[in-house]
């Protein structure tokens, strides 16, 4: 049987049609438009459904169940997404919604959770008993699987790794908090570094690579300043990998899951973000002559996240 | 039938024979002596555990097994202990050495496991389905119970929640770390920012409270210091509060258990430990209008060791 996965995101809806092996079949996607009411939101979400069906030449019945990945916290018992502050959901009946359009059971996670889903089964942590996917985008997201069960907590709320304070009174986050994890880790925060940097360095590699303008200034220009050698992307870098260290670490001690997932935009860097990552974090461990946490960044890419929504049948009851 | 519950302390080594309720029918102690050999610390334990089980009025055959609650990191497989730092324990055969005197099962946990997992089935957290306890003692230990079994990590060492750093370059810890929770909310924490702040204050409650001699500040002298009003007791306490906040709030983002147990001798304050905290912990909460974690004192006291070393066989194969 065939699944569909639909990945909500703040800017794009992304609808994917996905067989047993975790394969994306077909896929479409449209812009969001997340400050339209929710009734146009699922409409969109439930047309996009209907056509990578119709485009793969299938029909409903070929179709288990669709898996809804969302920002937020969702009930999966009620097919509601509780709260989301990206997208303003509230106690938000997705399911019915959606099943007004699509005769089909709907199951309901959030979105970092069926990455890390998605990645514990057929991604970077296939064959492990228990992995964290840790997500490095516009925040610090995390999803938490034990035994190829997604483990959200009582109430489907946890796994806000982001939301660790690392530094008490220490950088504002969006959260309300001071010193989150999130505001130092992000892609985001690496690059907030970095245009500080170049803006106090105009006359560096890092400054140049971003054609003299400090605000087009992407990970990846860091990473291949660095990587030239520059000394201000090199510091933006430094900075930002001891705040990464100390916040891996944290979550290792915390809860030592056998391997350690990274993923989000600059889980592109593959090696050459985690190469100079692993003894930091290992020396940082409080047993480190027990077996150690591997670390490894995501295989499955912007994709993990239509695929994790659609092997939800797996993890939660259809 | 009834198992034998051995807690396995730093300063003494308590042995308890305890029924299937939870109840310890008889128990007793002798001091650890840390500095021996772990032969001789064993051959102590053997000793305590049959006039343990004497002293009762049984024998070997009325009992299951006998649970071990030590610090470090337990390998119930191999029957050893790993790693420990506060004996001397590495890959120690510590289930061989027991039977050499005792033929019986041994089964093997770290200490604070082993105190989550009985207030789990019979203290505080009875009835819920994911609960974490928080001692906060010498240190800051942790103990993760997830559908009545503990959950340690894929190695057993995990659930080692002091040694998160919620400061980093903060307080150095006794890790190599600096800025563990543990450096800011064990028991040692508070008192030793009570002496400088008695010191500094010769003329406050908390200094005469403690007959003029700022070394002999304990945990209770702040409380009772602080209840009465004195401004040095209370600005000591503010300051321990406003960490031990911090890290519940990350603890609680991270894994949403149902329920937050506060265990360790702070934890004798009950409610005079919690009031204050409650409502600081759940305004840095991510999700504030998901159903909220639950923070309660724990109730087994001192016995939560020998009593969850003893219920071992419902959480490990026996």
């Amino acid at each position: 049987m065939l699944s569909v996965g639909i990945d909500l995101g703040g800017t794009k809806i992304a609808v994917g049609l996905v067989d047993e092996e975790g394969r994306i079949l077909r896929q479409a996607a449209v812009p969001t438009g997340k400050e339209r009411p929710y009734r146009e939101i699922i409409k969109d979400m439930a047309a996009l459904t209907l056509k990578v069906i119709e485009d793969g030449g299938r029909e409903l019945q070929d179709i288990n169940y669709i898996g809804l990945g969302s920002p937020g916290v969702p009930d999966n018992e009620t097919g509601t997404i509780v709260r989301n502050y990206n997208i303003d959901f509230r106690d938000t009946p997705v399911r019915r919604e959606l099943q007004k359009y699509i005769d089909l059971p709907v199951l309901l996670e959030n979105d970092a959770n069926c990455a890390a889903l998605a990645e514990s089964i057929f991604g970077a942590a296939r064959g492990t008993a228990s992995s964290i996917t840790v997500t490095l985008g516009t925040g610090v997201g995390g999803g938490i699987i034990i035994g190829g069960k997604i483990f959200s907590g009582f109430n489907h709320a946890g796994s806000e790794l982001g939301h660790m304070v690392i530094v008490v009174d220490g950088i504002p986050c969006g959260c309300g908090r001071k010193g989150c994890w999130e505001a130092y880790s992000s892609a985001t925060a690496l690059i907030r570094e970095a245009k500080n940097a170049a803006a106090l360095n105009r006359d560096s590699l890092l400054f140049k690579l971003a054609g003299g303008d400090a605000a087009k200034i992407e990970g990846l220009t860091v990473f291949n300043a660095a990587a030239a050698g520059d000394p201000a992307a090199r510091a933006a870098l430094a900075w930002y990998y001891k705040f990464l260290a100390e916040g891996l670490a944290n979550v290792i001690n915390f809860f030592m899951p056998e391997m350690v997932v990274i993923g989000g935009g600059l889980s592109g860097q593959g090696e050459r973000l985690l190469a100079p990552l692993r003894e930091t974090v290992y020396a940082k461990l409080f047993y480190r002559d027990a077996p150690l946490t591997e670390l490894r960044v995501a295989a499955l890419g912007n994709e993990a996240g239509i695929i994790g929504a659609a092997l939800l049948g797996r993890a939660l009851p259809a």
